[in-house]
């Protein structure tokens, strides 16, 4: 990992480069990409390597074409666009997000981070910046994992993380394999040049909307992200026997989805936390063979079990198989962690970077760790990283309803441009 | 209501009849019918007016095609396929039961009633008896609901007990109407002559699996069915409010899948029943958006309660909607009442058809209730009704491993035949 100092901003480039962050176009291309995918209430689904998803990588390129830009797209088809800096032998600065969405999405989650970062090239040529290091815009491929699980794929690949192979195997709930989506997504855009994974990065600042409701509680515009709490994920498959709803005695039962709820309940119980700060749900539920009038052969549910601390993180985790099995004495139970990260704290040079951005332009900021989990948390592993939040409504997020106000996206990519100069270098 | 004595079946000819009952066939086509829509493990999934159930409709016509039988179709694609007695004027009466399966079925749920009810007309053949009434077999569509909810449907509609008009607007899973799946498959047989519903039935008597463990836990080869428990079927809509699962606190949310499952366990302890008679299910659950990630929106689940006590099953069923809103203070609830049918016993004059028909044969048999539902419980409402019952495995239903002995089946036949012979009148 490189170690950058702790950077200074001069006012007077950092003012100059504000003036050069275009608000109206940032708002309204958030316009334009909310119609690719629209779904009714305003929201959106582009998931990871659909058709839709293309499109709004297209439309991203077709913003770029303009100007000197070089695009790269490596082989999970993460997106590269790079504004060349002084010395073009030094790893870049990145900065960007994602561009698929949830099934059920909002047009902010990722795009936001997307389209500031592409505004931070922009107002570097606005204000006729030159930068020491290079400065990329990053677009992360399946950062959601709703389509193909697990999410920030892009990321977790780029940094060594996950295996490019293992990846390809990965189907969709239609069963859809991911290397099939991922080559007609790279057919798309068949020009762009070639970059292998895990290309040095010399540091990494992400924008995104809070998803939580810290900000908007505290009325203030940006938020500096200490890190990002840990996070496992488990697959619970429960198997009963079948019999027929009329006739089979309930004390005979090996009802599957009786056995999950009664999982389900335990593992309630097992991660009471009267402080609040835990997150465990229960989101997917699957049920074989789903039919009013059988007993449940088979129920698969899914556990996002999440901490800012290990300690907590590693005892609860560990407890939920012997939980579920305890639960539900009639049916067998096989719990699979899918994934599992430690809780990540941010680097400090770049959490300066982005505080000091927020001080010279006179943008009211606050620190706070992140509860939703982002490609930045991977980025850790390879560079000094870090985030920058901006309000989202009552903190709804991965749904149609997601909502944020101009204004505030407009003050992010204020702090995000400053920032990521003075960790590129100015002057 | 016609009424009719009790009959009196004469062991000549009754033996002569059972003689004419061809056991080897009717197992070949057990066999036949299970490679239409087979599924692994030996099931099939043959669901209502589904590709499969047309070309099993179409199998049975052709078995018929050599005979002198008189074959019509109702608007609903009920089937009926007419030994003309020797006063035609007379009402018929009726056998059979239904082809379709579960989605994931077995081989005789269904296919036996209307496989012993052909070999009863070819029987009659054999034997050359000509009955006072004409006799009838009958397939009825939609028994099973699996596809189309709800089940018994073309005996419900038959009888009145749901309007033909209803159902068309019913949509399968996939949104595809019921009325054009009807429309696919009534074009399939465009030849047959067309008769309207509730035609007069001077008595009815079904052949079918037990669907529980009770006939073969006694070593009992037939089963003369009493009656059939009540049911009532519900719909229960959970809305809640979507929300990200790593940042929304779970003091704040409002999950439908944890609000479901709350009204589960609730629902648990509403139908507690030392004797292990009330049936309860939930067999189907649907959880919106359904992603890991995201903390449900929306779960629908139904449920399924029988009970051979009327007043148990009013006190018990009428609880449920309070008992799930009092589970779910935070989220919505609206229970919906799909399906409700009073417990029924069947005819005596038809109960002493069958038990005089296994008697004459020297066949041992049992008297028991029905824990399944049946066709034969909406006939009740139109002509005194029966069933007879082979064992099956386990009392295993509703699934592949489904399965019956090839005697048990002969020697429910033979009953069959024999009963159904008396209650036409022969001689």
């Amino acid at each position: 990992m490189t170690s950058i100092a702790k950077p200074t901003i001069d006012p007077s480039w950092a003012k100059r480069l504000a003036q050069g962050v275009d608000g109206q176009r940032l708002w309204q291309r958030h316009a334009a990409m909310a119609q690719i995918g629209a779904i009714p209430g305003g929201g959106v689904n582009r998931q990871a390597l659909s058709a839709e998803d293309i499109q709004a990588r297209q439309l991203l390129l077709d913003w770029v074409v303009p100007r000197d830009y070089e695009v790269f797209v490596d082989p999970l088809a993460n997106l590269f666009i790079r504004r060349p800096g002084a010395d073009n032998t030094l790893a870049p600065v990145l900065t960007g997000s994602h561009l698929d969405s949830q099934p059920l999405g909002g047009r902010f989650d990722g795009v936001y981070g997307v389209l500031a970062g592409l505004g931070v090239l922009e107002a570097l040529d606005a204000a006729a910046l030159t930068t020491r290091h290079p400065v990329e815009l990053v677009v992360w491929t399946n950062e959601e994992g709703g389509r193909f699980s697990p999410g920030a794929m892009g990321s977790m690949v780029f940094t060594g993380n996950a295996s490019w192979e293992g990846c390809l195997a990965i189907c969709d709930g239609d069963g859809v394999r991911l290397a099939d989506a991922l080559e007609q997504t790279l057919a798309a855009t068949p020009t762009l040049a070639r970059r292998p994974f895990n290309t040095p990065v010399a540091s990494y600042l992400e924008a995104h909307i809070e998803q939580g409701p810290v900000l908007e509680q505290l009325g203030i515009p940006v938020g500096i992200v200490t890190g990002i709490q840990g996070a496992r994920w488990f697959t619970v498959e429960v198997t009963g026997a079948p019999a027929h709803a009329g006739t089979a005695p309930l004390g005979q039962r090996r009802d599957a989805l009786q056995g999950a709820v009664a999982a389900i309940a335990a593992l309630n119980e097992l991660m009471v936390d009267p402080e609040d700060i835990l997150r465990f749900t229960v989101g997917r539920f699957v049920v074989v063979p789903n039919a009013p009038n059988t007993v449940a052969e088979k129920v698969t549910f899914s556990i996002d079990l999440r901490h800012p601390d290990g300690a907590v993180l590693a005892e609860r985790g560990d407890a939920i198989a012997e939980c579920c099995r305890r639960a539900t004495p009639r049916c067998e139970v096989v719990v699979t962690e899918t994934f599992r990260r430690e809780p990540c704290g941010f680097a400090p040079p770049v959490i300066a970077a982005a505080t000091q951005a927020a001080e010279v332009l006179a943008i009211p900021h606050h620190a706070l760790p992140s509860g939703a989990f982002h490609d930045a948390q991977f980025m850790t592993d390879v560079c000094p990283a870090g985030m920058v939040f901006v309000p989202c409504e009552k903190g709804i997020s991965h749904n149609p309803a997601e909502n944020a106000k101009p204004e505030d996206l407009f003050a992010g990519a204020h702090v995000l441009a400053v920032a990521v100069a003075a960790l590129a270098g100015v002057g």
